[in-house]
């Protein structure tokens, strides 16, 4: 077995990689994550999406919300409450021990790359994970007259606003993160992880290297449809395609990604979308998506390493 | 009543403090701060003199340990050990808040004394406190052959080894914080709080321009001894002061002073120490001086006032 490159959003994703790394042997594994969504708060560097991953494959992720540590408590935040701060991002103290650790390395002049591969070491991560760039990529959210940064989009506000557009700031000058370029071209399969397209794909996408390099690929480039009977199964992706307009269907995924995309994993509610997918030149597997368990997750991706 | 200047270490000065901002409007205190223990952990700035000063008169310090956030968590802590680092000084969730908001503030650009300003307001603390100097000194440890970092003795080897010398690395370039020597200058009455005079108070003199301006103010100057029967009360200040060749009493503490005392407040135990200590030139006032109560603090804090 060759290589293994993903393409990571968040909770979706990291409930596929942890059975991708059951199935197949975690050091084949190279990951490419999302930092569209990155920010600064406190003076800390957090990366949503890198933790997500990050704390899922080391099994302390907390399982009933999908990001954050298992068991964690949140006793720095409410005393920088009463010190006067904002607190609606949710650091726990557990949690804050990464983010400080990760700024550290940042501030010693290290790379994300870097931060994360040290982070991912500590933790006993043995898959690869590589943030999409080392430079400053960040999503903004356009509704209307109004300009969001991710963050206060998805948590702040809670998604409530209508997506008009979707801006990938600094995308133009961002040069992929060292190893990505390397890893898509001697991938053998690559998988698009059932992660939100256009807030958590679409970033990664966003810087055009990555984007023309998947399309000359030889890899077998296979994704995972994260919208099922027309609803996201977490998070606003199904509001977002459609006000984007795009048909907030599997086959709207497929349709999303046709430039590069040999095959899509689809759900069994999805069935009658197969001949559509098909007629985009996507070939198309059909099975049940959905991921509670581990044992959900290493059957899936089982089917997402067999899929031709 | 005028401006009254506090020099102040850690625990014994902050139950000094405490008493003083009920006794005199907080607003005309203003409080030196040791910065000689100041170090960095995880890249974080820690003041562990300046933060027991804060928790106390902000009412949130751990009153049985003297220094720490009450009812503290260790979450984070706990997780950076995990990570693989080193875990011997204990900071807590709610604690490091504190170290995280201070070091953004500097990060910024803006100095310890700002950083402390903002900390203080943010708390509510109604007196000025101020760090001896933005620049930085450093407290050092020889043991013999051994040369430690000032918490490396006094947290991770529990103040174990002989002192043999201690070393005030950058005190001779070091200025004194904007306002002190003004504050020195024009305070009616200086008062050098019961902390360890060799690792608390010795910092700030080492600075040449504070000792300069204490000797020359007009101000009375009055101390309590942290030395009661010939023990500290807290902390390795007896053992330190026999192993530099002083004497380990009320008495030394007044001859350690003695180019600017003018006053000292000593223990009833140390009663027969009166005659001695005014061959220094030095008067004495006798008073129970143990703080265990808020109500101790207040009436230690009276007598500091009022002895002439």
């Amino acid at each position: 077995m060759g290589l293994i490159f993903a393409l990571a959003g968040g909770v979706g994703a990291a409930r596929l990689l942890r059975g991708l790394v059951q199935v197949i042997p975690p050091e084949d594994l190279v990951i490419v994550g999302n930092t569209g969504d990155d920010f600064e708060v406190y003076g800390l560097h957090i990366s949503p999406d890198l933790d997500i991953v990050m704390y899922t494959l080391a099994g302390i992720v907390d399982e009933a919300k999908g990001w954050g540590v298992s068991g964690d408590t949140f006793n720095c935040l409410d005393m920088l409450g009463k010190l006067g701060f904002e607190t609606w991002f949710k650091l726990g103290d557990r949690d804050l021990a990464i983010h400080i650790v990760r700024t550290k390395i940042l501030e010693e002049g290290m790379t994300l790359s870097q931060a994360t591969a040290e982070l991912c070491k500590m933790l006993g991560i043995k898959a690869r994970l590589v943030p999409m760039s080392n430079d400053p990529v960040r999503t903004k959210i356009v509704s209307g007259k109004l300009r969001l940064e991710f963050q206060e989009y998805f948590v702040k506000r809670g998604t409530k606003d209508e997506v008009t557009d979707v801006l990938f700031e600094g995308a133009e000058k961002a040069k992929p993160a060292p190893g990505i370029l390397e890893a898509i071209k001697e991938a053998e399969r690559v998988v698009i992880c059932p992660s939100n397209p256009i807030l958590s794909i679409a970033p990664i996408l966003s810087i055009s290297m990555i984007r023309d390099q998947l399309r000359n690929t030889d890899a077998y480039v296979i994704g995972v449809s994260p919208i099922v009977g027309g609803k996201a199964i977490k998070g606003p992706a199904d509001r977002i395609m459609t006000s984007m307009g795009l048909e907030a269907s599997a086959y709207g995924v497929a349709k999303y990604y046709e430039d590069f995309l040999d095959h899509l994993v689809i759900d069994k509610a999805d069935e009658h979308q197969k001949d559509r997918i098909k007629e985009l030149g996507v070939k198309v597997t059909i099975t049940d998506t959905r991921m509670k368990s581990l044992e959900d997750s290493i059957r899936l991706a089982r089917v997402v390493m067999k899929a031709q």
